[in-house]
């Protein structure tokens, strides 16, 4: 240890493998998915932040740390960021599960009154307390599976007051749990049933009321919309994120997942930060969105999970020049999972994605899509310190194996928030 | 606590659900998936047998317990049995996963000299102390994944010694670990470079040589063969099974996995314990199964890991009759996968099985292909006492929830060997 030597909080020792996405981050945005990888890479925390990255014996020479972190021989990689989730919700869905592996579609289910409605009927009826609990116990499992942000979306409430319910909620999560969550209000994700025989009112009521008084409480950074010809079309949906964009909220949408409608060109010619499933976009609706620069977010599990055969074009969209982001789409109806790896192994499987290229997506290409691309989503001097020890011994390694939680340690903000015993 | 009751070692309480195949457990057979499911379900458990299932107020009034573990709400379930795995091997393979998920195919690979030919490698040149450990390891992560019972097969080694040497591997672990092995002898798993011009050859010193070795150490109770066109035709195969029982070795196959070769059929002529895969068995090849009462074991994550589109046919099989078990596969080329829970998820998604009927599969009839259903693979009285407590809060969220180990606590033999904190 030399006198020279820099104290800091903490330094991560004992890797086999550092593992991170660069090159983009300084300016802030994704990238196709080149890694930096350090054999025996280590890293140096201070005030939240990393300021050191690089092979360990470097790093042991230029700092002296407080604190220890043994990555007992595994992999480094930036905590996950999941950019597309549905956690605020009261009941869980497995009665629906087995209807629909025994034939039943979404589209079907819906119709029946199940569905997003039943979790709506749900969040109506629970309390703020139930709700919030339920959502901690939620983060707290993304934080075991190495997710140290999300984005959380509001859409099961569907009258003005529950949508903003669950959007507090969100608020109070945020200012208890170490993961961070960037709030999305999506109040045109269905039609409630009050309004199902006259849908332009509802409309009309997320515009006039919903939108402006989520906006003048500062419940959220985004609004999606769930554009789809059974739910929100062409027009419903952009006069919605019009609107949202007037008031300081930035698009997000659920584009082209069951049918190809047009929502990649939409998402385009809103702005939107990002444009979700997406099984059946266009080749004009790709090119549409990296003109735009807006972030494609794939959802592999929910196709095989919804027994839909069509995919996301997610090599076509590399190979074009996309950068592609990964997502859970945690909700209780058509994704019940809160495991990222889980979500890059089967990118790695479906839309022929390199390890590299699912863990730049499920990092660096989601926290563009957030807007967080300057301070999360890689593992470089100057960055908020989120990441993840792994118990595999390179990247690839993490898409290879399945069913299994890998996470060694969670750092968030510079603090062990998790360890394994 | 009543005077009259009786005092037993464990019993497991404030479970939401216990839930378990039953019926053809008395005749130590398999069944079709017609679960009983208790609400509020306890156990007693009185020298490593189960002594009592049934409402916990029923339980508690007919025993006093030296211990008592708290399910917290969950659910119990049989421990999990993994009737096929190849658990003996040094050195991971996610260079090829990445080839494979760019484009080449599993047989492209192995022409190329990877695939089992680098297993093959990697055990002729790892001590015996190495393989051990990786072993161990491997058990520990069945273990908390809630597997309590594995069928392992050698077959990396591909001589005389390097399959012995496998082979005691297995057997030094299974006196080392809580989790029960039955061994599995599985030379014709390919031919090794050295024969590759002389087939014939290496199906003589298998049956000539490894088989009567095998059988005269006791160190294996079974003799699976990957039959298959690049591999072991039905000649051979044949050739090697009847052998194998003249030596008291039952008969498992690899059948039908790559192309419909009549493996299901030889299956059933051999009276063999297992056919395995058949993605591509045909409906004679199903009748004779269900005729011979050769248990079809599916592993439905494989195919997916592969990226071959064709599936076995899971929800025929159970239409037709036939008592279909899961396994993960769990190896190093085709499947790194050693949860059970994930392979069930899939089986109900892909197969379209019930949840109900991936529980039988992965328990009772797993069981009963490894000739243990009279002990093992339900919660009934007098079984022994192999059980998990998962934080979920009934048997059909378990399939439903995807990407999480819900595995709370493990208990073999009416041991508590694993407690998550």
């Amino acid at each position: 240890m030399s006198a020279k030597s820099e104290a800091v909080d903490l330094i991560v020792t004992n890797a086999r493998e550092l593992a991170t996405a660069t090159g983009a981050a300084a300016r802030g945005g994704a990238d196709l998915g080149a890694l930096r990888v350090i054999a025996g890479g280590a890293l140096a925390v201070k005030a939240e932040k990393i300021v050191g990255v690089g092979p360990e014996a470097e790093i042991r020479a230029r700092f002296t740390a407080g604190e220890t972190l043994d990555a007992r021989g595994g992999t480094i990689v930036p905590g996950f960021v999941d950019a597309h989730t549905h956690p605020v919700f009261d009941g869980t869905r497995e009665e629906e599960f087995e209807m629909r592996t025994r034939g039943a579609t979404y589209i079907e289910i819906a119709a029946a009154g199940g569905g997003i409605l039943s979790s709506v009927r749900g969040v109506r009826e629970a309390s703020r307390e139930v709700l919030l609990a339920n959502l901690l116990l939620r983060l707290d499992r993304f934080l075991e599976l190495g997710t140290t942000t999300i984005e959380a979306k509001s859409g099961y409430g569907l009258t003005t007051e529950d949508e903003i319910k669950s959007l507090e909620v969100i608020a109070a999560a945020r200012a208890r749990h170490a993961v961070e969550i960037v709030p999305t209000f999506l109040g045109a994700h269905d039609y409630p049933l009050e309004f199902r025989d006259r849908k332009s009112l509802y409309v009309d009521l997320v515009v006039e009321e919903m939108l402006p008084r989520v906006a003048s409480a500062g419940l959220a950074e985004y609004c999606d919309v769930f554009t789809e010809g059974h739910v929100f079309g062409i027009e419903d949906s952009r006069r919605i994120l019009r609107r949202a964009n007037e008031l300081g909220l930035r698009p997000r949408l659920h584009a082209d997942q069951l049918s190809q409608l047009g929502g990649a060109q939409l998402a385009a010619e809103v702005g939107a930060a990002s444009a979700d499933h997406l099984e059946f976009v266009d080749d004009p609706g790709l090119d549409a969105l990296r003109a735009a620069g807006v972030v494609p977010i794939l959802c592999p599990v929910v196709p095989l999970y919804l027994r839909i055969e069509r995919e996301a074009p997610g090599r076509r969209m590399i190979d074009r020049g996309l950068c592609v982001a990964l997502s859970t789409d945690f909700n209780p109806g058509s994704c019940y999972l809160q495991s990222l790896p889980t979500a890059m192994a089967w990118a790695a499987l479906r839309y022929r994605m390199s390890a590299a290229e699912t863990l730049t997506a499920a990092t660096l290409n989601a926290a563009a899509s957030l807007g967080r691309a300057d301070r999360l989503g890689t593992l470089e001097v100057g960055k908020q310190a989120d990441f993840v020890c792994l118990d595999v011994p390179n990247h690839r390694h993490l898409v290879y194996e399945q069913g299994r939680n890998a996470v060694l340690a969670v750092v968030k903000k510079g603090r062990v928030v998790r360890r394994r015993s």
